[in-house]
Protein backbone atom coordinates (compact mmCIF):
# COMPACT_ATOMS: atom_id res chain seq x y z
CA UNK A 1 0.00 0.00 0.00
CA UNK A 2 1.20 3.71 -0.59
CA UNK A 3 1.73 5.75 2.48
CA UNK A 4 -1.25 8.24 2.19
CA UNK A 5 -3.23 4.56 2.09
CA UNK A 6 -1.61 3.13 5.00
CA UNK A 7 -1.65 6.33 6.79
CA UNK A 8 -5.41 7.00 6.27
CA UNK A 9 -6.32 3.32 6.88
CA UNK A 10 -4.55 3.89 10.42
CA UNK A 11 -6.39 6.99 11.42
CA UNK A 12 -9.77 5.48 10.00
CA UNK A 13 -8.88 2.37 12.54
CA UNK A 14 -7.98 4.72 15.52
CA UNK A 15 -10.83 6.82 15.07
CA UNK A 16 -13.18 3.11 14.89
CA UNK A 17 -11.50 1.68 17.91
CA UNK A 18 -12.01 4.41 20.15
CA UNK A 19 -15.56 3.82 19.39
CA UNK A 20 -15.69 0.46 20.41
CA UNK A 21 -14.05 1.59 23.26
CA UNK A 22 -17.32 3.37 24.26
CA UNK A 23 -19.60 0.63 22.81
CA UNK A 24 -17.60 -1.93 25.01
CA UNK A 25 -18.06 -0.05 28.06
CA UNK A 26 -22.29 0.67 27.20
CA UNK A 27 -22.32 -3.26 27.30
CA UNK A 28 -20.18 -4.39 30.19
CA UNK A 29 -22.48 -1.66 32.40
CA UNK A 30 -25.60 -3.48 30.99
CA UNK A 31 -23.92 -6.76 31.40
CA UNK A 32 -24.68 -8.22 27.96
CA UNK A 33 -22.30 -10.28 25.69
CA UNK A 34 -21.59 -9.33 22.45
CA UNK A 35 -21.01 -11.79 19.71
CA UNK A 36 -19.64 -10.56 16.48
CA UNK A 37 -20.39 -13.57 13.28
CA UNK A 38 -18.28 -13.10 10.26
CA UNK A 39 -17.57 -14.76 7.80
CA UNK A 40 -18.08 -15.51 3.20
CA UNK A 41 -21.03 -13.90 1.78
CA UNK A 42 -23.34 -17.33 2.08
CA UNK A 43 -21.49 -19.36 5.05
CA UNK A 44 -24.53 -19.67 6.63
CA UNK A 45 -24.19 -17.04 9.27
CA UNK A 46 -27.75 -15.98 9.02
CA UNK A 47 -29.26 -19.38 9.27
CA UNK A 48 -27.15 -20.31 12.22
CA UNK A 49 -28.61 -17.64 14.46
CA UNK A 50 -32.12 -18.77 13.28
CA UNK A 51 -31.03 -22.26 14.28
CA UNK A 52 -30.00 -20.66 17.24
CA UNK A 53 -32.80 -19.16 18.15
CA UNK A 54 -35.51 -21.65 17.19
CA UNK A 55 -32.94 -24.56 19.50
CA UNK A 56 -33.20 -22.49 22.50
CA UNK A 57 -36.42 -19.90 22.65
CA UNK A 58 -35.73 -18.85 26.53
CA UNK A 59 -32.35 -17.69 24.97
CA UNK A 60 -33.84 -15.98 22.08
CA UNK A 61 -36.35 -14.13 24.22
CA UNK A 62 -33.16 -11.38 25.58
CA UNK A 63 -31.68 -11.62 22.83
CA UNK A 64 -31.41 -9.20 20.25
CA UNK A 65 -29.79 -9.16 16.54
CA UNK A 66 -28.19 -6.47 14.50
CA UNK A 67 -27.92 -7.24 10.69
CA UNK A 68 -25.79 -6.05 8.68
CA UNK A 69 -25.71 -6.25 4.47
CA UNK A 70 -24.41 -3.81 2.22
CA UNK A 71 -28.19 -3.91 0.67
CA UNK A 72 -31.44 -5.60 1.17
CA UNK A 73 -33.30 -6.85 4.57
CA UNK A 74 -33.64 -10.60 3.31
CA UNK A 75 -31.55 -11.90 6.41
CA UNK A 76 -33.15 -8.68 8.94
CA UNK A 77 -36.39 -10.04 7.88
CA UNK A 78 -35.39 -14.03 8.43
CA UNK A 79 -34.00 -13.65 11.62
CA UNK A 80 -37.18 -11.50 12.50
CA UNK A 81 -39.12 -14.34 11.29
CA UNK A 82 -37.18 -16.69 13.59
CA UNK A 83 -38.42 -14.40 16.56
CA UNK A 84 -35.77 -12.58 17.42
CA UNK A 85 -35.40 -8.39 17.81
CA UNK A 86 -33.55 -7.18 14.77
CA UNK A 87 -32.02 -3.70 14.03
CA UNK A 88 -31.03 -4.00 10.37
CA UNK A 89 -27.92 -2.04 8.89
CA UNK A 90 -27.46 -1.44 5.40
CA UNK A 91 -24.01 0.25 4.39
CA UNK A 92 -24.50 1.40 1.69
CA UNK A 93 -21.63 -0.34 -0.45
CA UNK A 94 -19.27 -0.56 2.97
CA UNK A 95 -17.49 -4.21 2.91
CA UNK A 96 -18.01 -4.32 6.98
CA UNK A 97 -19.57 -3.07 9.57
CA UNK A 98 -17.91 -0.21 12.22
CA UNK A 99 -18.39 0.49 15.62
CA UNK A 100 -19.91 3.43 15.04
CA UNK A 101 -23.04 1.67 13.31
CA UNK A 102 -23.03 -0.41 16.13
CA UNK A 103 -23.66 2.46 18.61
CA UNK A 104 -26.18 4.08 16.69
CA UNK A 105 -28.06 0.74 17.02
CA UNK A 106 -27.35 0.61 20.64
CA UNK A 107 -29.60 3.58 20.94
CA UNK A 108 -32.07 1.84 19.23
CA UNK A 109 -31.97 -1.05 22.35
CA UNK A 110 -32.95 -1.14 25.54
CA UNK A 111 -30.12 -2.87 27.08
CA UNK A 112 -31.65 -3.68 30.68
CA UNK A 113 -33.81 -6.03 29.08
CA UNK A 114 -31.24 -8.19 27.04
CA UNK A 115 -28.44 -10.77 28.23
CA UNK A 116 -27.30 -11.16 24.17
CA UNK A 117 -26.44 -9.29 21.53
CA UNK A 118 -25.24 -11.37 18.06
CA UNK A 119 -24.09 -8.90 15.69
CA UNK A 120 -23.88 -9.89 11.91
CA UNK A 121 -21.06 -8.83 10.04
CA UNK A 122 -21.50 -8.45 6.39
CA UNK A 123 -20.32 -11.24 4.39
CA UNK A 124 -16.69 -11.23 4.01
CA UNK A 125 -13.43 -12.86 4.80
CA UNK A 126 -11.00 -10.14 5.07
CA UNK A 127 -12.40 -6.43 5.95
CA UNK A 128 -14.48 -7.55 9.03
CA UNK A 129 -11.74 -8.57 10.88
CA UNK A 130 -9.66 -5.50 10.55
CA UNK A 131 -12.53 -3.39 12.83
CA UNK A 132 -13.59 -3.89 16.06
CA UNK A 133 -16.95 -3.72 17.29
CA UNK A 134 -16.55 -3.48 21.06
CA UNK A 135 -17.49 -6.70 20.98
CA UNK A 136 -16.61 -9.90 23.56
CA UNK A 137 -15.97 -12.59 21.23
CA UNK A 138 -16.06 -13.26 17.53
CA UNK A 139 -17.28 -16.17 15.56
CA UNK A 140 -16.34 -17.60 12.42
CA UNK A 141 -18.51 -19.15 10.27
CA UNK A 142 -16.81 -20.92 7.31
CA UNK A 143 -19.20 -23.68 5.29
CA UNK A 144 -17.91 -27.00 4.32
CA UNK A 145 -18.73 -25.87 0.53
CA UNK A 146 -16.57 -23.03 0.37
CA UNK A 147 -13.64 -26.15 0.30
CA UNK A 148 -11.43 -26.91 2.68
CA UNK A 149 -8.39 -24.19 2.30
CA UNK A 150 -9.85 -20.88 3.47
CA UNK A 151 -8.16 -20.59 6.94
CA UNK A 152 -4.81 -20.94 4.95
CA UNK A 153 -5.84 -18.23 2.42
CA UNK A 154 -7.53 -15.76 4.67
CA UNK A 155 -5.88 -16.40 8.08
CA UNK A 156 -6.35 -12.77 9.40
CA UNK A 157 -9.80 -13.31 10.14
CA UNK A 158 -9.33 -16.99 12.05
CA UNK A 159 -6.11 -15.05 13.45
CA UNK A 160 -8.60 -12.84 15.73
CA UNK A 161 -11.35 -14.87 16.21
CA UNK A 162 -12.55 -16.72 19.58
CA UNK A 163 -13.79 -19.56 17.84
CA UNK A 164 -14.95 -20.86 14.19
CA UNK A 165 -18.28 -22.91 13.15
CA UNK A 166 -17.37 -25.39 10.69
CA UNK A 167 -20.99 -24.98 8.88
CA UNK A 168 -23.25 -26.53 6.71
CA UNK A 169 -21.74 -30.34 7.71
CA UNK A 170 -24.53 -32.14 6.62
CA UNK A 171 -23.38 -31.30 2.94
CA UNK A 172 -19.62 -32.30 3.64
CA UNK A 173 -19.70 -35.52 2.07
CA UNK A 174 -21.35 -34.01 -1.44
CA UNK A 175 -18.54 -31.87 -1.71
CA UNK A 176 -15.93 -34.06 -0.36
CA UNK A 177 -14.52 -31.72 2.40
CA UNK A 178 -13.30 -33.09 5.31
CA UNK A 179 -14.60 -30.29 8.02
CA UNK A 180 -11.90 -31.28 10.32
CA UNK A 181 -9.77 -30.32 7.52
CA UNK A 182 -11.03 -26.59 7.86
CA UNK A 183 -10.81 -26.87 11.56
CA UNK A 184 -6.65 -28.17 11.45
CA UNK A 185 -6.29 -25.40 9.31
CA UNK A 186 -7.81 -22.99 11.11
CA UNK A 187 -6.23 -23.87 14.49
CA UNK A 188 -2.86 -24.27 12.37
CA UNK A 189 -3.48 -20.10 12.06
CA UNK A 190 -4.89 -19.65 15.96
CA UNK A 191 -4.52 -22.66 18.37
CA UNK A 192 -6.94 -21.58 21.03
CA UNK A 193 -10.07 -21.33 18.28
CA UNK A 194 -13.21 -23.36 19.77
CA UNK A 195 -14.73 -25.32 16.96
CA UNK A 196 -18.20 -26.26 16.40
CA UNK A 197 -18.93 -29.11 13.43
CA UNK A 198 -22.34 -27.37 12.94
CA UNK A 199 -25.54 -28.01 10.40
CA UNK A 200 -28.47 -25.85 10.59
CA UNK A 201 -30.44 -28.63 8.54
CA UNK A 202 -29.41 -31.23 11.08
CA UNK A 203 -29.25 -29.16 14.00
CA UNK A 204 -25.80 -31.11 14.27
CA UNK A 205 -23.60 -28.90 17.00
CA UNK A 206 -26.37 -26.10 17.92
CA UNK A 207 -26.56 -27.26 21.14
CA UNK A 208 -22.85 -27.26 22.16
CA UNK A 209 -22.66 -23.58 20.39
CA UNK A 210 -25.78 -22.77 22.79
CA UNK A 211 -24.04 -24.46 26.43
CA UNK A 212 -21.12 -21.77 24.95
CA UNK A 213 -23.15 -19.16 24.68
CA UNK A 214 -24.98 -19.53 28.41
CA UNK A 215 -21.78 -19.79 30.01
CA UNK A 216 -19.90 -16.37 28.19
CA UNK A 217 -23.38 -14.84 29.23
CA UNK A 218 -23.34 -15.83 32.33
CA UNK A 219 -19.98 -14.85 33.51
CA UNK A 220 -20.52 -11.51 31.47
CA UNK A 221 -23.03 -11.24 34.60
CA UNK A 222 -20.75 -12.06 36.84
CA UNK A 223 -18.31 -9.24 35.69
CA UNK B 1 -18.32 7.76 5.40
CA UNK B 2 -16.76 10.22 7.41
CA UNK B 3 -15.93 13.37 4.56
CA UNK B 4 -11.77 12.15 4.95
CA UNK B 5 -12.60 9.10 4.35
CA UNK B 6 -14.85 9.33 1.29
CA UNK B 7 -11.82 12.22 0.01
CA UNK B 8 -9.19 9.70 0.47
CA UNK B 9 -11.25 6.78 -1.20
CA UNK B 10 -11.55 9.10 -4.34
CA UNK B 11 -7.48 9.53 -4.36
CA UNK B 12 -6.95 6.17 -4.03
CA UNK B 13 -9.41 4.90 -7.01
CA UNK B 14 -8.10 7.84 -9.11
CA UNK B 15 -4.55 6.73 -8.63
CA UNK B 16 -5.84 3.00 -9.33
CA UNK B 17 -7.82 4.42 -12.67
CA UNK B 18 -5.01 6.09 -14.16
CA UNK B 19 -2.70 2.76 -13.78
CA UNK B 20 -5.51 0.85 -15.41
CA UNK B 21 -5.55 2.52 -17.78
CA UNK B 22 -1.59 1.76 -19.05
CA UNK B 23 -2.47 -1.41 -18.78
CA UNK B 24 -5.24 -1.24 -20.98
CA UNK B 25 -3.30 0.56 -23.50
CA UNK B 26 -0.92 -2.29 -22.64
CA UNK B 27 -3.17 -5.25 -23.33
CA UNK B 28 -4.83 -3.46 -26.58
CA UNK B 29 -1.53 -3.02 -28.27
CA UNK B 30 -1.09 -6.53 -27.68
CA UNK B 31 -4.05 -7.77 -29.16
CA UNK B 32 -4.58 -9.45 -26.10
CA UNK B 33 -8.01 -10.16 -24.16
CA UNK B 34 -8.37 -9.47 -20.04
CA UNK B 35 -11.10 -11.02 -17.98
CA UNK B 36 -11.33 -10.68 -14.53
CA UNK B 37 -12.84 -13.44 -12.37
CA UNK B 38 -14.41 -12.22 -9.44
CA UNK B 39 -16.54 -14.00 -6.39
CA UNK B 40 -17.08 -14.97 -2.59
CA UNK B 41 -14.41 -17.11 -1.15
CA UNK B 42 -15.02 -20.42 -2.22
CA UNK B 43 -17.47 -19.59 -5.44
CA UNK B 44 -15.26 -22.05 -7.31
CA UNK B 45 -13.43 -19.52 -9.66
CA UNK B 46 -10.09 -21.57 -9.71
CA UNK B 47 -11.96 -24.57 -10.34
CA UNK B 48 -13.65 -23.11 -13.05
CA UNK B 49 -10.41 -21.75 -14.49
CA UNK B 50 -8.83 -25.43 -14.12
CA UNK B 51 -12.17 -26.90 -16.11
CA UNK B 52 -11.93 -24.04 -18.53
CA UNK B 53 -8.19 -25.62 -19.19
CA UNK B 54 -8.52 -29.13 -19.20
CA UNK B 55 -11.83 -27.96 -21.85
CA UNK B 56 -9.49 -26.68 -24.41
CA UNK B 57 -5.89 -27.17 -24.29
CA UNK B 58 -5.11 -25.05 -27.35
CA UNK B 59 -6.98 -21.93 -25.38
CA UNK B 60 -5.00 -23.16 -22.62
CA UNK B 61 -1.31 -22.77 -24.22
CA UNK B 62 -2.18 -19.14 -25.10
CA UNK B 63 -3.34 -18.04 -21.57
CA UNK B 64 -1.62 -16.76 -18.85
CA UNK B 65 -3.18 -16.35 -14.85
CA UNK B 66 -2.68 -13.91 -13.00
CA UNK B 67 -3.84 -15.70 -9.51
CA UNK B 68 -4.49 -12.88 -6.54
CA UNK B 69 -5.03 -14.16 -2.79
CA UNK B 70 -4.35 -12.71 0.58
CA UNK B 71 -1.95 -15.44 1.38
CA UNK B 72 -0.73 -19.06 -0.05
CA UNK B 73 -0.32 -19.91 -3.43
CA UNK B 74 -2.21 -22.88 -2.73
CA UNK B 75 -4.45 -21.44 -6.16
CA UNK B 76 -1.42 -20.64 -8.14
CA UNK B 77 -0.54 -24.30 -8.01
CA UNK B 78 -3.67 -25.62 -9.04
CA UNK B 79 -3.39 -23.69 -11.74
CA UNK B 80 -0.10 -24.67 -12.82
CA UNK B 81 -0.83 -28.31 -12.26
CA UNK B 82 -3.79 -27.53 -14.80
CA UNK B 83 -1.13 -26.67 -17.11
CA UNK B 84 -1.43 -23.01 -17.24
CA UNK B 85 1.02 -20.23 -17.24
CA UNK B 86 0.35 -18.36 -13.86
CA UNK B 87 1.25 -15.38 -11.95
CA UNK B 88 0.90 -15.49 -8.08
CA UNK B 89 0.10 -12.29 -6.20
CA UNK B 90 -0.22 -12.22 -2.41
CA UNK B 91 -2.11 -8.94 -1.50
CA UNK B 92 -0.47 -9.23 2.18
CA UNK B 93 -3.97 -8.48 3.62
CA UNK B 94 -5.13 -6.45 0.96
CA UNK B 95 -9.03 -7.42 0.12
CA UNK B 96 -8.69 -7.30 -3.42
CA UNK B 97 -6.33 -6.48 -6.39
CA UNK B 98 -5.13 -3.20 -7.47
CA UNK B 99 -4.23 -1.60 -11.37
CA UNK B 100 -0.50 -1.51 -10.63
CA UNK B 101 -0.31 -4.86 -8.95
CA UNK B 102 -1.42 -6.14 -12.82
CA UNK B 103 1.05 -3.71 -14.57
CA UNK B 104 3.88 -5.63 -12.15
CA UNK B 105 2.51 -9.11 -13.22
CA UNK B 106 2.50 -7.87 -16.61
CA UNK B 107 5.85 -6.89 -16.54
CA UNK B 108 6.75 -10.92 -15.98
CA UNK B 109 4.81 -12.20 -18.82
CA UNK B 110 5.31 -11.80 -22.52
CA UNK B 111 1.95 -10.57 -24.14
CA UNK B 112 3.40 -11.43 -27.67
CA UNK B 113 2.67 -15.11 -26.98
CA UNK B 114 -0.36 -14.56 -25.38
CA UNK B 115 -4.22 -14.46 -26.50
CA UNK B 116 -5.96 -14.03 -23.07
CA UNK B 117 -5.20 -13.18 -19.87
CA UNK B 118 -7.78 -14.23 -16.90
CA UNK B 119 -7.35 -11.96 -13.82
CA UNK B 120 -8.75 -13.99 -10.78
CA UNK B 121 -9.66 -11.62 -7.93
CA UNK B 122 -9.37 -11.82 -4.40
CA UNK B 123 -12.51 -13.96 -3.25
CA UNK B 124 -14.76 -10.85 -1.88
CA UNK B 125 -18.33 -9.76 -3.19
CA UNK B 126 -17.52 -6.46 -2.39
CA UNK B 127 -14.56 -4.64 -2.93
CA UNK B 128 -12.84 -5.74 -6.32
CA UNK B 129 -15.73 -4.16 -7.32
CA UNK B 130 -14.69 -0.60 -7.05
CA UNK B 131 -10.98 -1.89 -8.41
CA UNK B 132 -10.50 -1.18 -12.36
CA UNK B 133 -7.38 -3.69 -13.28
CA UNK B 134 -7.83 -2.36 -17.00
CA UNK B 135 -9.58 -5.69 -17.97
CA UNK B 136 -12.07 -5.98 -20.92
CA UNK B 137 -15.02 -7.94 -19.03
CA UNK B 138 -15.83 -8.93 -15.65
CA UNK B 139 -17.27 -12.69 -15.09
CA UNK B 140 -18.85 -13.18 -11.28
CA UNK B 141 -18.72 -16.54 -10.12
CA UNK B 142 -21.86 -17.47 -7.22
CA UNK B 143 -22.23 -20.70 -6.04
CA UNK B 144 -25.23 -22.36 -5.68
CA UNK B 145 -23.78 -23.25 -2.14
CA UNK B 146 -23.89 -19.75 -1.79
CA UNK B 147 -27.66 -19.28 -1.32
CA UNK B 148 -30.37 -17.42 -3.84
CA UNK B 149 -29.98 -13.98 -2.66
CA UNK B 150 -26.23 -13.03 -3.51
CA UNK B 151 -27.40 -10.62 -5.95
CA UNK B 152 -29.69 -8.67 -4.11
CA UNK B 153 -27.37 -8.42 -1.01
CA UNK B 154 -24.32 -7.45 -2.57
CA UNK B 155 -25.66 -5.51 -6.08
CA UNK B 156 -22.47 -3.83 -6.64
CA UNK B 157 -20.59 -6.62 -7.91
CA UNK B 158 -23.40 -7.49 -10.83
CA UNK B 159 -23.64 -4.42 -11.62
CA UNK B 160 -20.13 -3.78 -13.19
CA UNK B 161 -20.04 -7.45 -14.30
CA UNK B 162 -20.17 -8.57 -18.34
CA UNK B 163 -21.04 -12.39 -17.84
CA UNK B 164 -21.92 -14.62 -14.35
CA UNK B 165 -21.54 -17.74 -14.10
CA UNK B 166 -23.82 -19.72 -11.63
CA UNK B 167 -21.32 -22.54 -10.29
CA UNK B 168 -21.85 -25.74 -8.90
CA UNK B 169 -24.57 -26.22 -10.00
CA UNK B 170 -24.64 -30.35 -9.76
CA UNK B 171 -24.82 -29.57 -6.42
CA UNK B 172 -28.70 -27.34 -6.85
CA UNK B 173 -30.29 -30.22 -5.30
CA UNK B 174 -28.73 -30.71 -2.10
CA UNK B 175 -28.65 -27.44 -1.41
CA UNK B 176 -32.32 -26.84 -2.41
CA UNK B 177 -31.67 -23.53 -4.54
CA UNK B 178 -32.66 -22.80 -8.38
CA UNK B 179 -29.65 -21.45 -10.06
CA UNK B 180 -32.49 -19.37 -12.32
CA UNK B 181 -33.46 -17.71 -9.25
CA UNK B 182 -29.51 -16.34 -8.68
CA UNK B 183 -29.89 -15.70 -12.57
CA UNK B 184 -33.11 -14.15 -12.56
CA UNK B 185 -31.92 -11.40 -9.35
CA UNK B 186 -28.60 -10.74 -10.96
CA UNK B 187 -30.33 -9.80 -14.32
CA UNK B 188 -32.71 -7.02 -11.95
CA UNK B 189 -29.18 -5.45 -10.91
CA UNK B 190 -28.04 -5.64 -14.65
CA UNK B 191 -30.41 -6.94 -17.88
CA UNK B 192 -27.60 -6.99 -19.67
CA UNK B 193 -25.28 -9.63 -17.80
CA UNK B 194 -24.60 -13.14 -19.95
CA UNK B 195 -25.60 -15.91 -17.52
CA UNK B 196 -23.90 -19.39 -17.65
CA UNK B 197 -25.11 -22.39 -15.76
CA UNK B 198 -21.72 -24.35 -14.94
CA UNK B 199 -20.79 -27.09 -13.15
CA UNK B 200 -16.63 -27.98 -13.21
CA UNK B 201 -17.35 -31.71 -11.82
CA UNK B 202 -20.03 -32.55 -14.71
CA UNK B 203 -18.54 -30.17 -17.42
CA UNK B 204 -21.80 -28.69 -17.66
CA UNK B 205 -21.55 -24.89 -19.01
CA UNK B 206 -17.87 -24.88 -19.62
CA UNK B 207 -18.10 -25.43 -23.14
CA UNK B 208 -20.68 -22.39 -23.74
CA UNK B 209 -17.92 -20.60 -21.62
CA UNK B 210 -15.23 -21.27 -23.55
CA UNK B 211 -17.41 -20.45 -26.99
CA UNK B 212 -17.54 -16.83 -25.25
CA UNK B 213 -14.44 -16.64 -24.65
CA UNK B 214 -13.17 -17.26 -28.15
CA UNK B 215 -15.78 -14.86 -29.73
CA UNK B 216 -14.06 -12.25 -27.21
CA UNK B 217 -10.61 -13.21 -28.00
CA UNK B 218 -11.41 -13.12 -31.66
CA UNK B 219 -13.11 -9.64 -31.31
CA UNK B 220 -9.75 -8.05 -29.95
CA UNK B 221 -7.34 -9.67 -32.44
CA UNK B 222 -9.60 -7.50 -34.63
CA UNK B 223 -9.25 -4.68 -33.27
Amino acid sequence: MSKVKVKLARKVLEANDTIASEVRSSLASAHVFALNVMGSPGSGKTELICAAAASDPVLATSCAVIEGDVESAIDGERIAQAGLEVIQINTGGACHLSASMIRDALADLVLSSLDLIIIENVGNLVCPASFDLGEDERLVCTAVTEGFDKPTKYPGMYAKAHALAVTKCDLAEAVEVDPHEIAGRARRVNPKLDVFFTSARTSAGIPKLIDRLHAAILSKKKA
